[in-house]
């Protein structure tokens, strides 16, 4: 696993709004321990910062090396599967389960894929407009009587879960099992875009459940996990659709 | 794992010789979320602290009721296994596994044993005269490039990997399996003592030896799981064998 083709090179690990720069040194000292390298950074409230240099220890490269940028869709350019990890369980949602479940399968998907790990802000986790780009959502289990994990500690718990995976996926030939290369995640996001146009040319989107309707939709097409040619089919579909309305 | 016989509570986390007391507060919290409670520290540098109460959390409790100790024969008055952390592999060592191997066959154990799980200082790990207390040594798999996890960071790791077995066992009834109930540490820290101070009598201890020749007795001895009867058969052997040489 330290050689070029380390496939653990394969995931980016995307800290959402991080209030505390210690966190953020912290959380990249965990990954690399864990063998990780890539970190985003969305809208850091205070980075750089003396304080995550000092807590990344070791792991300053990381860092450095972090790319930050204003907003979500920006950290997930070229993303092909988003992970978000959420302790609450939501109304109308993803598939929520244990890290351990999300580790056994993401790891043969990033033979071929882009994988995107999620974490949000330390006080109130992921936001809803940050799931909607979720293919899935995993959590850590922890008690019920005191469930709150440090971010950092969240982290480093799903970095060794993926890395535990992939020393067994390596040693049994598991990253041989053909896994399919899904569309990036803006690929997908122009294909939301487009749908939502359609529908709006339509009529069919009345204002007050516009969002829903378009929640339900992204869950929908999420869990299916689009190839390049079917996007394209339903890009289309819907092409077809606007010529006619016109 | 709720309720009052929580398995979880069996298990005593015990960090010796900890810097900082931030990563004291850290792992009082780490352990709390994975449902345990029961934290000692040997010689802790610096406790308590306003630090170790800023990080602790919500598990301020978790310091309140920590055990502060002089020496780890005392935080392991009472204890039937150790299990030591450390990454170290060593010249002449009790098995050294990885911690979800470790995991998996102890919380059977905890049914019935009370377990100890035992952090080094932060900068040096587990000393040989701590590691020499362990029934068996366990690390968590890390990055060769860089594998130094902060010490809350392998609490975490630690207490999840437990946690995570825990819900399984309990789920599949492996609890269930009988496991034996093994002596407790002081126990065998007085047979130890008692074959030292025979083995001195007998001469057969060369002075520039007996430290060595001693931890091999140890290591041998830790690997069966000695039960009280057996302990007392070989007392009894140790007391026949100082009547007949006085």
């Amino acid at each position: 696993m330290q050689t070029k083709s380390n496939p653990l090179k394969k995931f980016r690990i995307i800290l959402c709004r991080t209030s505390h720069p210690g966190n953020i040194g912290s959380s990249a000292r965990a990954l690399k321990t864990m063998g990780f390298s890539r970190l985003y950074l969305v809208k850091p409230n205070n980075f750089p910062s003396s304080e995550a240099n000092s807590l990344a220890s070791g792991a300053d490269d990381v860092l450095k090396e972090a790319i930050i940028v204003e907003s979500l869709e920006d950290a997930l350019i070229g993303v092909n599967y988003t992970v978000g990890f959420t302790a609450r369980k939501r109304e109308l949602t993803q598939p929520h389960e244990n890290i351990r479940t999300t580790a056994t399968k993401i790891f043969p998907m990033a033979e071929k894929n882009e994988v995107a790990l999620l974490f949000g802000n330390e006080k109130n986790g992921l936001s809803n407009d940050e799931i909607k780009h979720c293919q899935i959502l995993s959590f850590i289990d922890a008690s019920k009587d005191y469930s709150s994990l440090n971010l950092s500690q969240a982290v480093q718990i799903v970095c060794h879960e993926i890395r535990m995976m992939t020393a067994l996926c390596l040693n049994n030939d598991i990253i041989k099992i053909t896994t399919p290369k899904y569309v990036s995640h803006n690929v997908l996001d122009g294909f939301f875009n487009h749908l939502e146009s359609v529908l709006d040319q339509i009529g069919f989107l009345k204002k007050i459940q516009a969002e829903r309707l378009m929640q339900r939709l992204r869950l929908m097409f999420n869990r299916i996990n689009l190839d390049k040619d079917e996007v394209n089919i339903l890009r289309g579909i819907l092409s077809e659709i606007q010529k006619k309305i016109k």
